[in-house]
């Protein structure tokens, strides 16, 4: 700042004021010390500058992992709305761990971002941390994994639904011993995809009993195992409903390895969004959510959110559908 | 800070001061002060703490994009070594635009984050920007794609040694009309692997010509345009290798829609760490860049700069080797 001062032949004060856009200093004198910095690389410093604006344009998409399509594709439906709004968007990985996404809301909390999207892990049992982010006035909206009764926004899927439709196709094509494989008993999406799977199990009045099986895995390698134990089972189900991608993908690879045949050993249907779900071997038949559709549409309320003078709260939930795709893997003939 | 020193009936100096670690300060008030914010969930400025520290506890990680399985895998190898030093990963995603990569590295400057972790994109024709954010004294270091040239350390695999193998691997499994589909001129390593098949090429004297084919593309759709015009064409290839990803994903889906059989009418070779390679439709003959451990190495060298007390850029060079996994997709006997 010294050597601009100097090279531009004014006062530091006045360097530092332009460079706060201060109304002490003529819009020509700004001009002059902003040119001036630029040629020198210099930027302003953000901290001090952000303590001024208290504004970082910046927003936070807080997630479990990237290998999963849904949220691969969400980020890019989040990134086109931020991109329109000009701000930029960090991405933060909790890896599934409530005290990741703990540490990484304590990061939010300090300023470092305007305001914060984010699917919650599989171990999230409670929402302190978010609420005191939320007392904070930096706002929260949840895009399909919410956190049920926070007083918020959010974007979800039907997931009763979808777990619904998807036991009655497996059932219509064959299924009499269906297992619900789900990653958490705590998340709400597996919570409802579970429950609407049990409604229609009931419903179908299934002559053996279908099972909802938690399959809490550390890694893919545990997650192989446990699928190994259930496929090994002497109950071994006929069908099988993935709640989340990678479970389907471990299913596949084991029944691979077990020389066990999809469809006609074993009728898979996942929850997935993967683009290559039809050149998988066999074809994978999927509930796809809207995935790009879900990133954006809570990117938007959370820029309304940002954009809102008063701070109270906004309580909107968006819900858009998934699709049953009947591909080769849950079909009637093998 | 106010309500602070009112409860605690010191001044607010005091807390000021202890809450930034001042040495006037005694032990014991500074540990009272600290659990009094604690109690009024009473965050630190961060932007003044880190005028304070210069510290943002905070490496980036620039990268294309995250559905591609090497950069997902890369992620976690570079957040296991963060997290071993007590660092977040603030993940940017430039999607192929240099445009986008530009203006990351504008907002990495801004003293945000303490070092950068970069895979450049495909776009990305000179680094400015790039020494520009080393003259702050901010380390750079590349992983996988590199900026060929630039001063500064990096982590990447034997991209002209993989292009050889894979030609020759089509070859000896009976291709003459190999295409190798890169998705940019300039980018390091898409140059790398095409030279190293241009070499097996020309060593091998193929009865027809082989041919290096860029496909650009905006997006998916493009891609599998540019795909569909190629496998029409009358001098069609009998050998694919693809230098990424998604270019393989393209090349599957144009096939199954087309009805060329792979590996019967088509062999297919492509650069990538997805994890369902085998159980692809046919499986997928990979070489398979060691992911995860260029991720981490990288985040290594970074904290190795970061640590240092002298300003002195490292210039280290880690090569870590991909290997030929062989499927299905480009053997011999259809």
């Amino acid at each position: 700042m010294r050597q601009l001062a100097k090279e531009l032949k004014v006062s530091v004060a006045t360097v530092s004021k332009a460079l706060n856009d201060s109304h002490e200093i003529s819009e020509q004198t700004k001009k002059k010390v902003l040119e001036g910095a630029s040629r020198l690389n210099y930027t302003i410093n953000p901290y001090a500058s952000s303590l001024r604006n208290k504004k970082s344009k910046t927003i936070a998409a807080i997630l479990p992992e990237v290998a999963d399509h849904f949220f691969s594709l969400a980020i890019n439906g989040i990134q086109a709305i931020a991109e329109q709004n000009g701000y930029h968007v960090l991405i933060y990985l909790s890896h599934e761990k409530f005290s990741n996404e703990m540490a990484i809301i304590e990061d939010c909390k300090s300023g470092r971002v305007d305001g914060v999207l984010i699917s919650v892990t599989s171990e999230t049992s409670n929402a302190d941390h978010l609420l005191k982010l939320q007392q904070k006035n930096i706002p929260i909206v949840f895009f399909d994994r919410e956190f049920e009764g926070f007083p918020g926004s959010k974007v979800v899927t039907n997931d009763f639904d979808s777990g619904n439709r998807a036991a009655k196709h497996l059932f219509k094509n064959g299924c009499t011993k269906i297992a619900f494989l789900s990653i958490s008993s705590c998340l709400s999406i597996c919570r409802k995809r579970a429950e609407g799977f049990k409604a229609a199990a009931t419903g179908l009045k299934m002559r053996t009993h279908s099972d909802i099986v938690v399959m809490e895995a550390e890694n893919n390698q545990e997650l192989q195992n446990k699928i190994r134990k259930l496929l090994r089972s002497k109950n071994r189900p006929d069908g099988i409903i993935a709640s989340v991608e990678r479970i389907a993908m471990a299913v596949y690879l084991v029944c691979k390895e077990m020389g066990i045949s999809i469809p006609g050993q074993l009728k898979v249907v996942a929850f997935s969004a993967i683009e290559t779900a039809s050149i998988l071997n066999p074809s994978l038949t999927t509930i796809t959510q809207p995935a790009f559709e879900i990133g954006s549409a809570a990117a938007e309320l959370l820029f309304k959110q940002m954009k809102k003078r008063s701070a109270d709260v906004d309580e909107e939930t968006i819900i858009l559908p998934s699709i049953l795709i009947e591909r080769d893997s849950s079909s009637h003939h093998a």
